[in-house]
C-alpha cells in the first residue's frame, strides 16, 4: 500500500481545497501570519543572539531549538565567532519561577532574506515564537530555508492542557518527557498529572509513605524526579498541575490506610477485582490526614493549581455504611451530593490554606463552594456555561478524550465557546479559560502511549491556541502531519512503535502484507472496548494485539473515502481517479492470500483472520461495483443483495478492529445500481 | 517496494538451500544445537530464578535479560510469588572486577516443555546463554515460546571485538552505549575505543588538561563519564580497550601542547586544513610527558591491554627536522622504521611500568620489542601470521573494516585462520586470538553510525565466535536478519534513521517514491568517496545527503539478483519468477516519473536526478529483455548496443550512489541475445 501513497498525494492534490498552495505548515496556526517574498538560508552559518532579559530559561530554550534544528536538517552549526547572529531573540521579562495563567504568551517574528527577529514581552513568549520557527524550515531547491514572512500571535485561551493518567498503566519519566517536548511544539502551557486512581497512587509521600509504599506496585515516581520533572517542563513553558482524585476513585489510597474507606477491605491494586470504595468523609480523621497530605504535595507541586478529581463517586459505598447515613442525617444531607459538597468545602479549607485553587470535575459544582475553585467539564459545553453564569471559572474536556480513539477532525469541532457558552456574557465567557485533552491510561503501556495522544493532540492544540474561525479540516490535516514528522524529530514514538508492534505480532521484519491490513483499520470507539472485555479490565494483561499497534485514526481510509467522494463528484466519470480506487482495492483483494499464513502462526494475530478476509471480500465488491459503474448498467439485485451482505458484515468491529474502508465501498455499490456515465 | 516484499520472500522460499527450514535464527550460531521437540511457554507466568555465584552482575544481566523480553514479546511478566521458576541460571563463579583475555565464556542451556536451565563455569558465560535465549523467542500460533533444544557453547576466538572511531566525529556516551548492547547481543567482547587522531582528542585527562580543552572542540568524554561507560560495558561482558594513536594521526594532542610535534604549530582540529605532524621521538621530554599520560590513562582503563596506535606515521615531518636527522644519525638508525620502533620500545616501557600489555597496529611489529605485546592487522592474515612465526600475539582487522561499505558476505567471508594463518604450528596458531571490526568516522554522525555497523557486524561477530565451518552465506543472511529485528527492540537506529533522513531531504513524510530509489542504492565502496571528495575532507561539512541515509548493502538489489540467478538456472523458463521480475522492472521503470519533482524541489536531492532517470532506463532495458526472451528470439545487435551504454552509465557512481541492480539487467540483456525457451 506505501507503494502507492506517491500516487494518491499527487491525486489528492488535484482535488480542490479551500487552502492557499502556499500555506505555512504551521500548527497551531498563529493569530496573523504575512507571508513576504524571498527566504532566509539556514546553512552552517546559522547563530542566534539573545538581547533583553536573557534569562537562563531562554539559553536553554534557544539551545533546545538549535539542536531540533540540527536534528531538522543533518546541519552541524559552526558560526564564525563574532558573526552577525542570523537570528535575534529579544525577551523583555525573563520566565517566572512559577508561570501563572494568563501569563504574556504573545511573540511577533520577522523573517527576511537577511535575517529573522522574534520578540516578546517574555521568555514564554520567546520560548512560543522558537516553536513557530521551527516549523517554518523547509528544505528549498537551494537549501534549508525560513520564507519570508511575519507572524503576530498570542494565544485565545490561557489554558491548554493535556491530562495523562499515570495510574491505570504506569508511564516512566522519560516518556513523560518527551510528551513533553510534543506538547512544547504545539504550544500546549498545562500537563495535567492524573497521579493517582483506584489502580495506582504514584507520588512518593514522606508524610504517608504507605501510599505509593503500599499502593503502587512499586510503579511511582520520587519526590525528586517530580522536582526534576517540574522544572523540565517549567523550561518549556509547561505548568504541571497534579490531580489526586478523592473521595472516588481512590482504593490505591486505602491499601495503605483503609481507615479512609468507606467500606471493608483488605484493599489491593494488584487487581480490578479487589473491593473499591469511596473516601469516608464522616470522620475527622479523614480531613486530618487530607490536611496533611494537601500540606506536602502544596510544597512539592508550586502550581497555583491542585486538583482533588471528584468525579464519578459511587455512592453505594456510602449507602451500605450505616455510619454514614447516620451522619447525614444528623447534618440533614439529602443526598450523597451534599455529602460530597460538604467533603469538598473542608477540603477545599484545606487547599486554599495552603495557598492553591482548587480545580475538580463537573461534579463538584455546588453553591456551597467558594468562587475561586474552577470546574473541568467531561460534561460539555452546557455544564461549563452553567458554571460561569455562577460565577465559577472553568475548562472543557468533554470532546477531547483522546483515548476514545476518535479521528482528528472530531476533536477539532469541538469549539468550548459553542452551545451554551455561546450565550454566555463577555464577564461569563471570560470565566472560560479553555481546555485540556485527556489521556485516560486503561489501555496504554509506554510503547503505545505517544501514537494514542499524537498527532491528534495537535489539532485540539490548536483549537485552543488559534483564533475560532481557523477550522478548515483539510488544511488542518495536512498540517498535522507535518507537526507528525517533526515529533518524529523530537524522539516521540507515535508511527514508530506501530512497526515494532506488527513486526513483533509477526515474528519477522517481513510485514508488508500485514501494514496493508493495519492501513486500514482503526480501533473501536468511544468505550466499546470496555464493553468487549467483559467484566473487570485485567490491568496486567498484555497490549500486544493488532488493536493495540494500529493507529487510532486511518490516513489511508481517509484518503481512499476522498477519493471515492472525488469520483462521485465527476459523476462517476473521472477515470484517472478510478484507476487509483481499482488500484487500492486490487491490492486489498489481493492481500488476504498473502497475510493468510503469517497470520496463522501467531497466536497473536489469528483473531485478525476474520478482518482480513472481510477486507479481500470487500474489495472485490468495489471492483465489481466499478465494472457495473463503467458498464453503464444498473447492477442486478441478485448480485447487489450479497454484497450488502458482505458490507455489513464487513462493519461489525472483529477483534476491536473496525474496517474503515467499508462505507466508501459501499457507497460505490449503492452508487452502481443507478450510474450510467458512458 | 515495500509492498512487493512479501511476495518475493515467498518466491526465495522456493528457491533451494542448504539450510535446514527448522534452522533456530540464532547469530552468532552456537557450537553445537541438538533440537528437541515440543516448546516452553513464555506468558506472564515467566520468572527467573538464579543460584550459584548469584553475583550482582548475574542479577542485572538477568534483569536486563526480562526487560528485553518483555520488549520483545509485550507482556508485563507477574509471576505469583514462591512459584517455581520458568528459567533457571546458575553461574559457578562471579564476573572478575576486570575481564581478562580468555576468560571461560562458555554457558550450556536445556530448554523442554517444562523449563529452562542456563548452566555456566562463571556469569560470562550465563551472560552469553541469556542472549542466545533471546535470540530463541519466537511467536507460535500457540503464544510466545522456546523450542525445545540444548545448547552448548563457547567462542572460537577469546579476543572478538569492535572498534569505534570517536575521534573524526564525535559519538555520544548514549549512542556508544547502545552499541555496546548491540554487541552484548551478538556474543562481542571487545570495544576498542578510538580515542585520539589528527580531528579530537576525546579523553579528559587532568595530567594534560589541554589535550581535551584546546584538542576537542568541546568534544569528549569526562573521566566520570568514562568510567561510568567502562562499568556499564562491564556489566555486559566487554571490555573497553583504549587507543591513543600516536606518533602518527596526532595533531589534536599538538593544539595544546605543541612542544610534542616533530613540526611547526600552530595546530588546529578546527578544519582539515591545518599542519598535521607527528611527535617528535628524539626529545626526552616527550617520554616524560607520555610516561605521565600513560600512567594517568592505564588508572582511568582497568584492562590489562593499552593500545598505542602506530600506525601510517608521515616520516616527511622527520625528515624535515634537522634535529630529527641528527638524532637518528647519531645512534645509527637507518630509516624512519629504526626510529619508530625506538620510540615504541621507550613508549612500552612506560605502558608496562603502568601494569599494561601494549597493543598497536602491524606498523608497531619490530625484533626490538618485547613478547609481551601484540600486534593489530589491517594487513592481512600474511601479516598476522608472520607476527606469529616471531611469537607476537595478534589480532585481525583487515578485511572488517565497516566503514568500506562493503556487504556482509564479503566480510563473513574473511578468515582470521586462512592464507598464511592456516599453515602455522598449533603453537602459534594459539597467538591469533581473534579480531575487531573497525568503524573509522569520517563518514558518520551520530544519526549515522548505528547502520554503518549493524546489522553487518553480526556477521563479523559470527566468523569469531562460531566454529570455522559455519560459512552458508545464505543462512547467514536469514539469521542476520532476525538479528536486525532484535537489535531495534534494544533501541539501535540502523532501520530507523534512514527513514527520517530521507524525509529530511524530501521535506514530507510521503516518501514511498524516494524509497524505491533508496532501496536499490549503495554508497561507492571502499575509499572512492575520498577520492571524490578531492581534498582534504570537511569534518564539519553536514553529512545528510543520500548517500549519507541509504544502508551500506541492498537487501532489495540481492533478492533480485537472486530471482535472476534463479530465472537463469531455469533456462529462463520459469514463468512464475519471470513476473516477479517483471513486478520490480515495471516499479522502477515508472519510478522517476514519481519521483522527480521531488528531486528538483531539494537541494538535498538534485544530485540524485541522473540516479533516478538511470534506474528507469536500466529497468526499461531489463523490460525489453525479457520481452525478447518472452519471444524465444535473440533481439537485435541494433538494440542491445545502445542498452549496454545504458548499463555502462547506470553502473558508474553518481553522488557516490552505486546502482546495484545494474548488474542483474545486465545479465537479462546478456541473455535475451541467445535465448531460446518458448
Amino acid at each position: 500500500m506505501k507503494t502507492l501513497t506517491v500516487l494518491f498525494v499527487l491525486m489528492l492534490a488535484l482535488i480542490p481545497s479551500a487552502q492557499a498552495q502556499s500555506q505555512l505548515n504551521l500548527m497551531p496556526m498563529p493569530a496573523s501570519v504575512q507571508q513576504g517574498s524571498g527566504q532566509l538560508p539556514i546553512n552552517r552559518d546559522f547563530s542566534v543572539g539573545i538581547t533583553g532579559s536573557h534569562d537562563s530559561a531562554l539559553e536553554a530554550g534557544v539551545q533546545r531549538f538549535t539542536a531540533q534544528l540540527a536534528r531538522q536538517t543533518g546541519i552541524m552549526f559552526q558560526a564564525k565567532a563574532g558573526a552577525t547572529p542570523v537570528l535575534t531573540v529579544h525577551a523583555d521579562k525573563a520566565l517566572e519561577p512559577v508561570q501563572k495563567v494568563g501569563d504574556d504568551e504573545s511573540y511577533q517574528l520577522t523573517v527576511s532574506d537577511s535575517g529573522a527577529q522574534l520578540t516578546a514581552p517574555t521568555t514564554l513568549g520567546a520560548l512560543h515564537g522558537l516553536q513557530t520557527l521551527l516549523q517554518l524550515v523547509t528544505i528549498t531547491p537551494k537549501g534549508f530555508a525560513l520564507p519570508a514572512v511575519t507572524i503576530k500571535d498570542q494565544p485565545r485561551f490561557p489554558w491548554r492542557g493535556t491530562l495523562i493518567d499515570v495510574s491505570r498503566h504506569f508511564i516512566p519519566i522519560d516518556v513523560l518527557k518527551r510528551n513533553l517536548d510534543a506538547m512544547a511544539a504545539v504550544k500546549l502551557n498545562v500537563l495535567h498529572w492524573h497521579l493517582s486512581d483506584d489502580q495506582g497512587f504514584r507520588v512518593e509521600s514522606k508524610t504517608f509513605p504507605k501510599l505509593a509504599g503500599m499502593g503502587s506496585e512499586g510503579h511511582y515516581y520520587t519526590q525528586s524526579e517530580i522536582r526534576d520533572f517540574i522544572s523540565y517542563a517549567h523550561d518549556r513553558g509547561i505548568r504541571v498541575v497534579p490531580e489526586f482524585d478523592t473521595p472516588g476513585h481512590s482504593r490505591s489510597w486505602f491499601v495503605g490506610y483503609p481507615e479512609l474507606a468507606s467500606g471493608p477491605g483488605p484493599f489491593t491494586v494488584e487487581n480490578e477485582n479487589g473491593p473499591s470504595s469511596v473516601t469516608d468523609p464522616t470522620r475527622e480523621e479523614t480531613y486530618k490526614f487530607m490536611d496533611k497530605f494537601v500540606e506536602e504535595m502544596a510544597k512539592l507541586f508550586p502550581d497555583d493549581y491542585f486538583h482533588i478529581g471528584g468525579d464519578e463517586v459511587d455512592g453505594k459505598f456510602w449507602d451500605s455504611n450505616p455510619k454514614i447515613q447516620a451522619f447525614k442525617q444528623a447534618h440533614g444531607m439529602k443526598s450523597n451530593q451534599d455529602l460530597q459538597a460538604y467533603y469538598n468545602q473542608r477540603l477545599q479549607k484545606s487547599v486554599e490554606k495552603h495557598h492553591k485553587n482548587m480545580i475538580g470535575w463537573d461534579e463538584i459544582l455546588h453553591p456551597d463552594l467558594p468562587k475561586t475553585i474552577m470546574v473541568q467539564s467531561w460534561r460539555g459545553q452546557q455544564s461549563l456555561a452553567a458554571a460561569a453564569q455562577q460565577g465559577y471559572r472553568g475548562i472543557l474536556s468533554y470532546g477531547y478524550y483522546v483515548d476514545l480513539m476518535w479521528p482528528a477532525a472530531r476533536h477539532y469541532a469541538i469549539e468550548p465557546m459553542s452551545g451554551a457558552a455561546a450565550t454566555l456574557t463577555p464577564e461569563q465567557k471570560a470565566l472560560i479559560l479553555g481546555g485540556e485533552s485527556a489521556q485516560w491510561a486503561e489501555w496504554v503501556t509506554p510503547e503505545i502511549i505517544d501514537s494514542h495522544i499524537w498527532p491528534r493532540n495537535a489539532a485540539i492544540a490548536e483549537r485552543l491556541w488559534s483564533p475560532q474561525d481557523v477550522t478548515d479540516v483539510n488544511s488542518m490535516y495536512t498540517r498535522m502531519h507535518a507537526v507528525s514528522l517533526e515529533l518524529e524529530y523530537l524522539g516521540l514514538m507515535h508511527n514508530a512503535a506501530r512497526d515494532r508492534m506488527l513486526q513483533r505480532m509477526a515474528g519477522t521484519a517481513d510485514i508488508n502484507a500485514l501494514r496493508v491490513l493495519a492501513d486500514v483499520v482503526e480501533p473501536v470507539k468511544d468505550y466499546n472496548r470496555w464493553d468487549d472485555a467483559k467484566g473487570p479490565i485485567d490491568f496486567h494483561a498484555p497490549l500486544n494485539h493488532m488493536i493495540d499497534a494500529v493507529y487510532p485514526e486511518s490516513d489511508t481510509a481517509r484518503e481512499f473515502s476522498a477519493l471515492v467522494q472525488h469520483f462521485a463528484q465527476s459523476g462517476y466519470k473521472d477515470r484517472t481517479v478510478e484507476a487509483q480506487i481499482r488500484h487500492w482495492l486490487t491490492l486489498w483483494r489481493n492481500n488476504d492470500t498473502k497475510l493468510h499464513p503469517l497470520l496463522e502462526q501467531s497466536a497473536l494475530l489469528q483473531e485478525d483472520i476474520p478482518v482480513s478476509q472481510n477486507l479481500a471480500m470487500l474489495a472485490t465488491a468495489g471492483l465489481q461495483a466499478l465494472d457495473y459503474i463503467d458498464m453503464g448498467q444498473p447492477e442486478p439485485d441478485i448480485w447487489k443483495a450479497p454484497q450488502l451482505v458482505v458490507i455489513d458484515q464487513a462493519k461489525k468491529p472483529v477483534a476491536g478492529l473496525l474496517l474503515m474502508v467499508a462505507a466508501p465501498v459501499q457507497q460505490l455499490v449503492e452508487a452502481s445500481a443507478q450510474a450510467s456515465h458512458n
